[in-house]
This record gives structure tokens, sequence and C-alpha cells, in this order.
């Protein structure tokens, strides 16, 4: 999107409402009601042909007859008279439109077909489109409410703004977040519903709202992204220009999957692909509806901090204990108090409370004077990072303890987050107000500041960069699958698949083609003993399963019997024109498995995880997307739950980690260059040694995709 | 605690507070001044020797001048004062003593001391005492704030009652969670702080909890138990009686437990065996503070629900697909609709929304003549167990929802939990004091709901009974240890390590022990080839590390070379005097661990894990505490990480669980018999065979504790 479609987004001059009703109460009169509520200081033109004026305000028949330009044209009109509408739109060379009216794709297929012709009126045009079905945009700066969201129907707060957007692909989840944001005085600067994404796709809203120099961070509600590309590269973005993103990604679970469809049959993808995609792009991932909230209030308000230390000073040691354990899972660090330190902040407190961290103050943690000293104390405290204070109940003193954490939140250079618990809920609402980030719960808190550490340690790590395509190889490459298509071969077999792992630098096995037992005893005794040979038989691809592997033979008599012997095992059809691989036997190692998938929004995936049994039962596999840098793979291989045994471990050395994550580099150069026409590949074992010893690829398994056509994009 | 000291710590006639002040602001002046407030409707009587009147009423020198009998008296001296006015109470033979006062065992070692004179004043007395340094007590019941909580110093509740009683080991906490609680019209009945546990202890407050009607649920918050045994019989208890527990327990962490030691210097005791003893006996673990008042307040309101399948409808679809997630992460099924409940829902629809669960109701979930319909549905549904309405905002519909949902819920027989999200936040503390669970977040919500549900299968679930003690049995084992101890092992060998685990009928491997290699090879020839051949020598626990586990020997020839070898390679001083200990061997099979061991609070605890690697990596075991019914083992084997492994998984059969469980239940009939004396026991591997082919104990190591003395209670 253009910066211009933007701002007519976000900061439109003129808005034109197509099919205002004058009854504010209906669903065709509210966006007209809610503009003149919340104070849009724009030209308003409601557009109705059977009224002269509409809910007091002059109406026009058609867009034409408003003389004047607009910048943002809202739809309201029913389905039928949509398509009129949009064309009357284009027209005008309007830039903007959101389209409200429901009754398109997500409704059956006589809808469908109905977005479709909608698609075709927008087709060479400069007008973009928000929608359809869709609650409508809320721009806080410019006081535009362009929605249908009753939520709007309040008058509990005055629209606060604030850096954080909020795009979401359902209408009411936006609504109730938005609302539960403001009311708690938290600053949701625009809420965005990107309805059946038509025209505007959440990734694209995504990545201009990034530009967007007063956007500090966008927070989402996602059921299914279908541009996986695009969204990865919004993602990107987001940690080029260092700005915070948490996202509430739901469909996680068969039952979720299943809600998702019926609700707007949209796909909710694999889970354990968004989960992969988020952590390798320092992405939050949110788990409720509060917590959405909770982040949106700590990462606008919250200076950034500098590392992961926090004190916390409590009238509850009780209280402190419990921050401790929340810490210590969200991998926040508590900061130590020593030497001049300690004995600085013993000087602040009663003589039988001890100066340590968690700061326990007990009752005179509630006389503003004694919380004043030691909120001094942590803004100066080198080691400390971020500054904490969790008081509870305290009615009687919320007015000067207010003015205490205030002051003290101006005059620190590091976050201060405050926890109240209990009590009446104003000083939480007041110092939310004042711009300092405050609590109801310790864990929440800590769950929404672990969001903003995680975010500033992303913002410095710039993603992976696409090495330049090597077409030489690729074309290689493409020979290699081309003849596999040709001789109709479903799968590769061992021998290509290894050849084509070569190609792009992945250590395989050393190995020999024979034609027949007594030719692979010879090959044999050049690879030298002891020697695996395996089966090379056109479309099988679990050879294993038929019998067709042999491990660890040592002499050339034992290859030519224990060959003959498969041979004669094996079905007729399978064993006439088998060949034979003979491999050098592999010195044991971690067996682990690296491979690419294809994910029907974000094609090729990286998939990394411990071999055999431990992925089976564990399900422990991480997925990444190319391309990777080194600490991308790092990241990835730590957060197997098997990660120990890359070791050093029971004995066995530390192994060739580096060798591991070369290989998943080269895997994933693999998947760019050829990405389309891979419908799976698996190398399952890659054998890694110890440290310095490499990582050697034992087997694998590539399936080329039926009907990939090769593009040099 | 019996049932009359109960009474007079939870509904006195009379109350005395020895040390009141004048001053209501002031420690000692709060009590008195919160009795009045909240309106104790029993005999008050200040004691304090330098006033006619404290705070208006009319004050005593002592207790002794009260003339009266005195229920309950509330210590608020100064702790040089304390043991004075504890022995007045001792001598007017006061039933039930709150020591408010602080400066004791918390503080330093004359503290501690003072505290040892307390319990010398206290022994032989029929005085029960809560405390020193609480914050005191609340009865909601008899209106009685017996505390000097500040969190009482508020103008915005009346005392709500409820079932739920709170018992905190954190004054401050304690006061957060009630005043959190009531501020959200939960009724918390009682708040009880246990402070120092010099006499009453937590376990036994809550034994006594338990036994009063008026109390339906018990929620704590714990640093650490002191006495694990008394905690698990309370718990025990609790199943029996179905009332549901749920405990934020602290110190999950080495950062919170540093903090513990700091706040209160009580031990956190080891978190894995809290966790165990939790799941053992059906105990809610509880990670926040707003969640003990969600707990609090679904326990306390909602019907007992039949089963666990949910019927959620909600005026957001995007909010229908969270709550399908949340399910899931919980265990919570949804429930499905089918035939003519399909149709009857179809029915109550508009045709542009899907007769399913979640029931997205879109707008017309606003209407509350609609919502009233699908509400009536899900109570007649009879695949409904729950139902849950998730709507936000609104807030021009206050007032008939309100009506609405407070309508279906008391017509239904089945629990009904409302989620409003965002809006005023008025509609959700008005349904909660209706006795409608009402929450501000789905998460949240279903988080509490799924408490209540395994409250209720734990209900229905009888704790295992300990068997009768085996004499003759014990005191073979006790002969084998003994043998040990003399002869100064500290650690038993192989053989009688079995020995042992055979008197209890834990299968273990068959045997012979052989004087040399020769015998060696002639005893394998008995028993069969191939035989393993392993070191017999004393205090020797890890034989394989010092070379002396031979496998897999399969001729008498072989064993007698192997063996020679073997003790040629040893330490002369283990190769002197050792022996041979020759076994078939087992048949492979899935590899586990068994094992005993002793932990601070809790004694003799059973671990359960897979065998080797496993466990290592994931550190993946469950503890549970003796005796164990099946039930138990079975859950907790089903909780292991790596459970899959107990198959069918990977074309391996099955395995007998039957035999796990029988020898865990012999392991625990041990550890009961036995527990003081043995420091560790562990069974590795535990060789389990397919589904009827048992399990056997193939090593095992026996720590007998070194100054155990036996006993025969």
């Amino acid at each position: 999107m253009n910066s211009a479609s933007y701002e007519a987004f976000m900061q439109p001059r003129s808005v034109a409402i197509i099919g205002a009703s004058d009854d504010g109460q209906k669903t065709g009169g509210r966006t007209l009601r809610y503009l003149d509520k919340y104070g849009y200081e724009g030209e308003v033109h409601p557009i109705n042909p059977r009224r002269p004026t509409v809910q007091g305000k002059q109406a026009y028949p058609d867009l034409t007859a408003v003389g004047r330009p607009v910048d943002l044209a809202v739809i309201v009109t029913p389905a039928e008279h949509s398509v009129a509408a949009l064309e009357s739109c284009v027209a005008a060379e309007v830039p903007a439109v959101i389209m409200i009216s429901s009754g398109f794709a997500e409704l059956n297929a006589e809808g469908a077909q109905r977005q479709r012709e909608l698609e075709a009126v927008l087709r060479g045009s400069s007008t973009r489109v928000l929608g359809p079905n869709c609650v409508g945009l809320v721009s806080v700066r410019s006081r535009l409410a362009a929605t249908i969201n009753t939520g709007m129907d309040q008058d509990r707060f005055d629209l606060r703004d604030g850096g954080i957007a909020f795009l979401t692909q359902s209408g009411a989840m936006g609504a109730f977040v938005f609302n539960m944001s403001q009311t708690r005085r938290v600053g949701l600067g625009s809420l965005i519903s990107t309805g059946n994404e038509m025209d505007i796709s959440f990734p694209e809203m995504m990545h201009a709202l990034l530009d967007d120099p007063k956007v500090t961070g966008v927070a989402g509600y996602i059921e299914g992204i279908r541009d996986g590309e695009a969204f990865a590269g919004a993602l990107r973005h987001a940690q080029e220009v260092g700005k915070p993103l948490a996202f509430l990604k739901v469909g996680r679970s068969p039952l979720g999957v299943e809600a998702i469809a019926s609700h707007t049959g949209a796909l909710a993808g694999t889970d354990a692909v968004y989960t992969g995609v988020f952590e390798q792009y320092g992405v939050t991932r949110i788990w409720g509806v509060e917590a959405l909230a909770d982040w949106a209030q700590m990462v606008d308000l919250a200076r950034p901090p500098a590392g992961n230390r926090l004190s916390v000073t409590t009238t509850s040691g009780g209280g402190g204990v419990l921050v401790a354990d929340h810490c210590t899972d969200l991998g926040i660090s508590m900061a130590t108090w020593e030497g001049e330190w300690q004995q600085k902040l013993a000087g602040a407190l009663p003589e039988y409370l001890s100066a340590r961290n968690p700061i326990d103050m007990a009752g005179t943690g509630g006389s503003s004077e004694a919380l004043r000293e030691v909120l001094a104390l942590m803004g100066e405290h080198p080691g400390t990072d971020v500054a904490m204070v969790l008081i509870g109940n305290l009615d009687k003193e919320e007015d000067p303890l207010i003015e205490v954490l205030d002051e003290a939140h101006r005059s620190m250079d590091k976050p201060l987050v405050v926890v109240w618990v209990g009590g009446s809920g104003r000083p939480v609402v007041e110092l939310t107000s004042r711009g300092v980030p405050a609590y109801t719960d310790p864990g929440r808190a800590l769950q929404a500041l672990s969001g903003l550490m995680a975010a500033h340690r992303a913002a410095g790590r710039p993603p992976a960069a696409a090495p330049p395509v090597d077409t030489g190889r690729r074309a290689q490459a493409r020979a290699l699958l081309a003849e596999a298509r040709q001789a109709g071969l479903g799968v590769l077999d061992e021998f290509r698949a290894k050849k084509l792992l070569g190609l792009y630098g992945v250590p395989v096995v050393q190995e020999a083609v024979a034609q027949d037992p007594d030719h692979a005893a010879a090959e044999a005794a050049w690879l030298g003993f002891p020697v695996a040979v395996k089966l090379l038989a056109d479309d099988v691809a679990h050879k294993s399963e038929l019998g067709g592997v042999l491990l660890g033979l040592s002499s050339a008599d034992e290859v030519s019997v224990a060959a003959k012997d498969m041979l004669a095992r094996l079905p007729r059809e399978v064993a006439e024109g088998a060949r034979l691989l003979v491999q050098p036997m592999v010195a044991p190692g971690l067996e682990m498995l690296l491979g690419i998938k294809r994910d029907e929004a974000f094609g090729p995936v990286l998939v990394l995880g411990l071999g055999g049994t431990w992925t089976e039962v564990l399900e422990d596999v991480q997925l990444r997307l190319p391309p990777v840098s080194p600490e991308d793979v790092t990241d990835a291989l730590s957060r197997l739950r098997s990660a120990r045994l890359l070791g050093p471990f029971r004995g066995a050395p530390a192994r060739d980690q580096e060798a591991v994550v070369a290989a998943a580099q080269a895997l994933a150069e693999l998947a760019l260059e050829l990405g389309d026409e891979i419908a799976e590949l698996d190398i399952n074992p890659l054998i890694v040694g110890a440290r310095g010893d490499g990582a050697c690829a034992v087997d694998a398994v590539v399936i080329p995709r039926a009907a990939a056509v090769p593009s040099d994009h």
C-alpha cells in the first residue's frame, strides 16, 4: 500500500458513507453516528439517494453529487448494492474504501461470486479496499471511528491515543480488546478489522502500519494467514525497523481449527509453523484476551529495558517470592544488590528487614516517604534494568502513593512497572493514564514485561538475508529432478537424493553404486570395511521395511553373501533391475533429522529435530522459514526439548553443532532455490559427530512436487 | 484441633484484645477498630493496663479483670510482653489465641528463644494458638475481623460470605487476595494467616476447616509445609469429604526458594514433590494471584458439573475459536449438537449462522430475546455439561442481558459460566453478586472451570488405603538392613538389595552368587545361557563404572574367561573378597526406573520414570506418596512426557503396565513399612515386557539410612 492510500485510511480529510441510514442504531447508521460522537473533524458526506438529509446532515444521492474529493468511502449498503457502490468509488478515484457490507465469500457460493465481481471492478484502479465483511477502522489520532462496532456505544472513555496498532481478523474480538484497553486507559492508536481481505491483506496492512512513524508496535488477532510469504516479509520488516509485534493466533488445536472453518472458512494453518515463525522473528505469542491489552500497555508505556535484570520492592514478602518464581518461568533474572548498593538499601529499610532483592518493605512499603527512598535507589542502581513495585489494597494511601510512583517513573531512565493487587482499582487506571504501566496481577505484568524484553532482544538481531541464487547449481539440481520425473518416479532414489544434497553442500556419506552383489563386494573393498549395503530401486521410499538395508558388513565375502540373500528375499518386481548402494559405516553419533516440508501458506519450511524415537515420542521438532542465519538455527536447536543430547551429555562429548548449523543453512538454500519443486525432503538420520568431527547425511528421501513449475523469480 | 477450639476461632462469643491501643491507626489499635467497623456482635474486651477506656470502650488491666469467659484472645503486644500475655490466656483457660505480635523465630536467635518460651507456656494447656507473626483471621459468618490487615481499611464492600476458606502462609498475600475477591463480590468465607505456625500448623487448620459443614472448599497460599505427613493426611481428608482444594505454592524456582529463605526462613521443599502430591490427591495448582480468586469464585458459585462437555454461545466467532483452543489445552471437550438438537439450535439462530458449537450468534447475541432462546437450549441439551456465554462490551444492553443470564442460571441445573470481555465491568460484578460465576477473560474462566472439573473427578476417587503392616516380612527386611549396617556398609549389595525387593513382591531377576569365575560358569550352566555376570562387592553402588558388569555371555567358557579378566582389571581392594552374581539375560523390554527417595517434609516418596537417557534429558519423573492405588500409579505413568513409550509404539507392543503398577505398589508398601530406615532405593532398570510378560528388576541400589531408628507405629 502506498503512503497516500495509507493516509487516506488513517487520516482522511473527508469521509463519504455510502448507504448511510438515518437511524443511528442500525448498522447503516452507526458509522455516521460514531464519526460525530468521537469528534471526527474532517468533512462527512452521507450518501443516500432517498433522503435529502441523514441524521441531520446534508445527504447526496451519489458520490458524484458530492462535488468534492473524498479520501475515504465507507460502504455499508446491503451486499446486492455493493458492486455499484464500489464502481462509484473507483469512478470517483476514491483512494480508500472500507467495505463493511457482508454476504460475500464468507457466506456461500453466491456471495463468493459477488466478491469476484468486486475484484473485477477493482482491477486496474488505484482504489484500495479494506474488507468486505469487516467492522471497519478506528484511527484515534484523527478521531475517526469509521466502524459499526457497537463497542463504541459507551460513555466511559474518550479515545486515548497510543503507539500500538491493533489489527484483527475477527471484528468482535477486535472490538472487545479495543474497548477493554481504552477502559484501562491503554492507548491503542488504531483498530483495523481486515474482514475477507479481498484486496488489502493482513500482512499488507501490517507492513504499512510498521512504516508509520507514529506506530511503535503492532498487536493482532489472527485466525489464518493466506499469504505466508508476505506475512514473513512483514515480520522481517518489523525486525528491521525494530518495532515489537504480538499476535493472538487462534486455531492452535483441532477443535479451534474446526471452529475457524465454521466461523470464516479460513485455513488455520499448521500451528507448529506459526510457532516457529514467531520464534524466528522475535514475535511475542499471546495466549489470551487480557494478555493482549497487557502487552500493548507495556510496549506502549514502558521505556526500553537495557537488559533483563529486575529489582522488585514489595509490601508482601510472599508476593516477592511469587515474583521470583514468575521471573524464572519467563527468563527474567533478579538483580543482585551488593557492596555499597546493599548498604544504601539497608539504610533505607528498617533494621528488621533484609536488604535483598526482592526488597521486602513489609508494612513500611505503604508509606510514601519510605517507598520514595527505595524507588530512588532502584532508579540509580546500575545492576537494575527494570524496577517493579508490588503493593496491594491501601485504599487510604492511594493518592500520595500515586504521586510518588508517578514522580519516580518520570525521574528514572529505566522502565518502572507497578503492580497493585486488590484495592479499589483506581490507582491502576490513574497510573496508566499518567503513562506508568500498571497492572493488577504480578504474573500478568511479568508476562507482558517478558514480551517487551524479547522484542528488544529481537530488534537487535537482523533477519537472515537470502543468498544470491546459484543458477548453475540450480540447473544441475533441476536436471536431477527432471530425470526422476521423466522416469515417472514419485521418490528420488537414495543415490540421487544425496547427489542433490551434495550439490548444496550438505555433507553426505561416501558411496558407490553397484550392479550386483559381487560388484558391491568389490566396491566395498575400495571403500573400506565395515560397510552398509542398501537396495537402490525405483520408487522405494522405505527400503528398510523391505529388508533392503544391511549394516556392518565386514568382509567382501560377507557383502556378497548377504546382498545375494537380500535380493532373493525381495519381491521379484523390486529385485528386477535393482542396484546396490555401498557405503562405509559412519561412526556412531547423535542421530538428528533435518528436512523440508511444504506449508500451504508459508511454502517450504525447514524442519529440525532429534532422530527417531525422540521426535515420535515428544513430537519434538522445530520449524523455521528459509533463509536462516546461524543464530536462527542455534536458537531453534536450543528450543528442542531434547536439546541436552547435543551435549556434552552423560560422558558423551558435545556434538558438532556448527556442522548441524551449516547443514541446515545449506538445506535452507536448497529450499529457496528449488522450493516450488520439492514436496518433501527428509534427511534421517544426519549423524552428528563430536565437535570438529562434522555431520553426515546417511539416508535421505526426496519427493519432488508432482506439478512443479520451475520459475526463475 | 477439636471442634470447640475451632468454633472459638471462627465464631467466638467474646474477644479480648491484649495490648489494645487507643489509636485505631496503630497496629495495636486496628483489630479493635475493625471488629467494630465490620459489625462483630459478640462481646469485645480491650486489655490495656494504662487506660480506663480504649477507643471509647471500657478497658481492663488484664484478662482476670474481665470477669467473664473469653473465647478468643488476640495478642497485639510487643514481643517482650508476649510471654506474659500468653501466660494470662493459659491461666484463664482461653480456648483460642491469635498471636499477631512479631519478633520471634522469623527475626533472629533471640526471637527464636522467645518463641520457645511461648511453647513452654503452652505445654499441657488446652489453649490453641494461631501465629505468632501473623496478620490474624477474618471469619465472615460472624463478621469477625480479628486482624491488623490494612486491607480492611476500605469503604467499597461489605463482607460477603461464601463457602471457600482461604488459608495463607503470607499475611499480605492473603490480604490482597481477600480484598480482591470481596471487591469482585466473590465470597471468601474466611481469611486465616498462619504466621510462624508455632502451635497450629497449616495442615491442622486445613483439616479443621474441611470438617466445617459451611466450608465447601479451601484455597491457600503456601511457602513450605513442615509436616508433610499431616499435610498429606489433610489432602486425603479433603478427598474423602469431597471438598475441592487449590493452592498457590511458591518457591518453585531456585530464585523463589532463595526469596523464601530471606522472607520467612521456611524451607520451600522440592517442588516436584508438591507437584506429585497435588496430582495424586486431585488438588488444583494455582499459578497466579488473580487465578486464586478466579478459582474460589468458580468453586463457590458454580454447580457441580456432571462431565466435561462444554457448549459456548458467543457474539464473537473469533472468541469461539479461542474458547475451543483453551478447552483443548485444559482437557475440556466441546459438546456435540446433532440431530434434533442441532435442528432446534438452527431454529433459534438466523439462517446465515451455522448451528454448531461454539455457537456463534454474531450480533444477535447482544439481543436478550435471542440469547434467552439459545440459553434455554443449552440448559436442556443432554450432551452439554457446562454452558458458557462469551460476550463483550454492550454497555447499552447491560441490564436486560444481566436479567436473562441470571434467569437462565436459576433455571438450569448445570453450571453456567459468563465471560463478559470489555465493557464497563459492572455486569461481571453484578452477576457474581447474584451468584452467577462471571469473568472478564475466557482463558481465566476456563482455567477456573477446569479446576472445578478436576475437583469433581478427584472427589469420586477414594485415596489409597495403607495395607496392614506385615510384621514378619518387616522383621526379615530389618534383619537384612541390620546385617548391612553391622558390616558397616553404606550401600546394600545387589544380591541383598534384590532379596529385600523380593520380600515385598517386586519381581527380580533370578540369580546365583558365585565365589569365583569357575563357580560362576557352573551356576550359569544351571541358569541357562546367555547370562550376565556382575561384580558383587561391598559398598560399590555403581559397579558398571568399574567395568563390573558383563552382559550376554553365552557359554561356560566365556563366563569363566570374562570373569577372570574382569577381576584382574579391578583395583585390588575391590577384587579381594569380591564375589560374582550370575543372572540369566532378561529379554529386552522397556527400561523404567522405580525408586524411593526421602523428602525433608514428606518422608519417603515413590519415584517413577523411564530409565536412562529419558529421565536425564527430560527430568521426566513422577513422584507420589505411599500408599498408592493402582489408579494413582496409572495416572502418574500417563503424566510422564515419555508415556507413549508404554505403547503400543513404533511396532513394539503395549507394555505390561499392570506389572509396573504392581511393582510400584509393592515398593510403596516397602516404603511404608521401612521408610524411616531407607535413605534411597533405586531399581534401574525395571525391564518391562509386553502385556502379560511382566516386569523384572534387573539391578537395584539400596542405601540404608545411617541413623535410622526403627519404630513400630
